[in-house]
């Protein structure tokens, strides 16, 4: 294990979140929130005096493997998420720390979750702050580092595969760094775009940018008490497609930036992911036909929940708790389904779901023709059996976990549907559950301890599991 | 396919079946129900009428493939079901033909669910017939017929693989009727033992009977509307230590018969199954310390219910429902552990967990160090690729049918838990869920439409899925 190298990259990961702490400081200063802004200046230069001095001089053995890969990108979600919330503590906004980690934590892993029961009242310098949490953690902080800090050696790729999320990673360009940069432009035109679309529906300046956040990276902050149900329906249809488009595989966006609009069209992911989209939205409005006045509403109501939970994004305009059983069902269901890989999306993604179902089918011919020769192919390319059990044993780590975090969370007492969609929620980063942790309600009636072990499911959710499996696992600190 | 095997087989079952109604037309003339024992008198008739005709000319070409072997199965156990639930509908129990069915189900697969909300109000031998479908259908019917029916052919084999329970059928023997033979003298050994051993506690030869039958197969149709909590807590004792035993994998014994008792007792599956009850019994007994007087009540009880929830019999003997959300959800969870592969239970087996397990740490270990060569290793054989890769595929397919029923009975908009408890409950053959479904409610809530999606994943889980799968796949009609 190279722990010289692992520091050296905290050390500028601490930087870099440093540096980013700043525009919400600006905001503090904007609307004069001046102990707010203090706190959160605290915090920037805390980081930036621990991780300045350890990006001066750089270890000389740069060799770097996938554990370490894995090792680094965890801790060094750990370290933002705890330096993360200070703003939060040393302003008083959020006392306790336990609740401070989990707020923050639920931040940069873009869940959305809060503890907050009334954000009305909390300075909009760390609203702001949490909101830009989001999208810092959207596309992923490491990713940021590998875009813009000058670093060289062999250990890009080993870090990007384990911060981005998804079955594997498609290098865009020959180079990691190129790679990096590319998907940023791409995050940043879209972000821009929407921003832009929310002024023109006359969206207040600092709404329209932390909504924007919570849709960029699929987060789901608000900055109202009511979500998103307060904004003009062109508002919400606005938000509505961003949602979408923010689920979508950025490898798509770059087949299209470079004019191959076909190919871009033909993958398998974005049909069954816009085809999983379309048959919920249908569902439900049929389900819920008789709630809403009008059909525009019904399917604005609908198409916005299904948008926000697939995408784990987790805004609201309704209180989909009231919805019946069906379509709560299918809510609950979709949150474990997830966005596109390589999007800014949580939850199990379209992609896996795409090779599981069709495994099923070739266990299903394997019974009918005992000696047949099979193979899994996508988008026209054979998925290989190492790929296919990778995620089985994905899907079986991931069930095992889900079943033990409910147990847990269920020392609290609380109902069984509060339980179980809490963790689905936190685990594939979506923000609300149902019941006591519906759309309106929030995450503070958890204990201390169920609240740690939900932000321990948020992280290993965002992760992708195996980062943080391995942390705790002996093998990986032995020498080779 | 061969069709006129098909129907030979199904004529033969048909045949067995009603052979097997006549013990209960004893049972109604003891009891002098003389309308209901007409009823089934009607019942076993129709099967004698239909199926002894069939089995007069055995088919030339008695070629049988995999296949051939699951669709039988399939085909089989749909008649028995429907012809087993004639003597609830003629006599008018049962009058609404998909209750009856459901209940029939219920018995075969050794479910135990039960649409009757007053089972002391239904004649005796109907009573009687219910438990006795426990009996019949937990060491499988086709098996029942392999054993005692002379027939040849190459078929044996493909038949017992699809009926049996688990991932893969052990020969006990070299030929599958001695195989079949001993499996039954055991079946049959173990369920006299325990009729004596309920005698012993005064409990009456009727209840000792029924009650023995639902253990046997792990069913638990109770004979009174508070299940076996009437009973003494020394019958209460049998019947825990018996669902225990009718849990194990019946190879097992085998090992014991010819005296291997040490290679018996290093079963790996056996000791985590063991492992697996225990530790529940100890941490339910802890979170429900405080609900009952005595610690050998808090035992009893937390033994009682794990011992019948892991082995998908569903007795009870105290409401369950009541317990904390922690305890509540230990069932749940373990409602899907189920029993061991090759006993009489359902859910998805100790032995597939084990290897589900193995194969998580295969993939950490995986991640750690890329190019490791690792094995599946089971009792110190290899687990082969096909197999892992089975297991996943049934892993997959059976979450599957599990959401697709949550969101088919969520139709009827009863509340998630009592939803998603009833498709667990039914779907691993278990009898009682939570809420409105618990131990002391009944199915009748439900809608006629979700009662047949019930049925039908009781079926399913009987026949671990595939088979009533290949009934519904076009390639399976197609010729070669």
């Amino acid at each position: 294990m190279n722990y010289l190298m692992i520091i050296y990259i905290l050390g500028w990961i601490l930087s870099c979140e440093g540096a980013l702490m700043l525009p919400s400081v600006v905001v503090a200063l904007i609307y004069g929130e001046y102990p707010a802004g203090c706190a959160i200046l605290i915090a920037a230069g805390l980081c930036l005096l621990i991780g300045l001095p350890i990006t001066r001089k750089k270890p000389s053995n740069s060799v770097f493997y996938t554990r370490e890969g894995f090792v680094t990108v965890a801790l060094c979600w750990i370290t933002i998420s705890v330096m993360g919330s200070l703003p939060f503590i040393i302003s008083g906004a959020i006392p306790n720390p336990i609740d401070a980690l989990f707020e923050t934590v639920s931040g940069f892993t873009t869940t959305g979750a809060s503890i907050l029961a009334d954000v009305e009242v909390v300075p909009k310098c760390l609203i702001f702050w949490r909101s830009f949490t989001h999208w810092i953690g959207g596309m992923g902080i490491l990713v940021f580092l590998l875009a813009f800090i000058p670093m060289s050696g062999g250990y890009h790729m080993n870090l990007m595969k384990a911060e981005s999320p998804g079955p594997s990673v498609e290098k865009l360009f020959p180079t990691v760094q190129s790679t990096a940069k590319a998907l940023y432009k791409m995050y940043l035109f879209l972000t821009v775009l929407q921003v832009i679309l929310l002024l023109i529906g006359r969206m207040p300046l600092f709404d329209a940018l932390t909504i924007t956040f919570g849709t960029a990276g699929t987060g789901g902050f608000g900055v109202h008490n009511n979500s998103a149900a307060g904004y003009s329906p062109y508002c919400q249809y606005v938000i509505t497609l961003f949602m979408i488009l923010f689920g979508v595989n950025f490898s798509v966006y770059f087949l299209i930036m470079i004019r191959r609009t076909k190919r871009a069209l033909q993958s398998e992911e974005i049909r069954y992911y816009l085809g999983i989209i379309g048959i919920c939205i249908l569902v439900i409005m049929f389900n819920i036909r008789h709630m809403y006045p009008t059909l525009e509403e019904t399917f604005r109501q609908a198409a916005f929940q299904v948008a926000s939970i697939i995408t784990t994004t987790g805004y609201s305009t309704t209180d989909f708790n009231y919805w019946p059983e069906l379509s709560r069902n299918i809510l609950l269901l979709i949150m474990f389904v997830g966005a596109c890989a390589g999007s800014t999306g949580g939850g199990i993604k379209v992609s896996r779901i795409i090779v599981l179902a069709k495994s099923i089918r070739q266990e299903l011919i394997h019974f009918i023709h005992p000696r047949a020769v099979t193979k899994i192919t996508v988008d026209g390319k054979v998925v290989s059996r190492e790929n296919v059990r990778g995620i089985y044993a994905f899907l079986a780590v991931y069930l095992l976990i889900f079943v033990v975090s409910v147990l847990l969370v269920s020392l609290d007492n609380l109902d069984g549907m509060t339980n179980i969609s809490a963790v689905a929620s936190a685990f594939n980063n979506i923000g609300p559950g149902l019941n006591e942790v519906g759309p309106l309600e929030n995450f503070g009636i958890y204990s201390d301890f169920s609240t740690f072990v939900l932000t321990l499911d948020m992280l290993a959710g965002r992760l992708e599991i195996f980062p943080l499996l391995l942390l705790f696992t002996p093998g990986t600190w032995k020498k080779f």
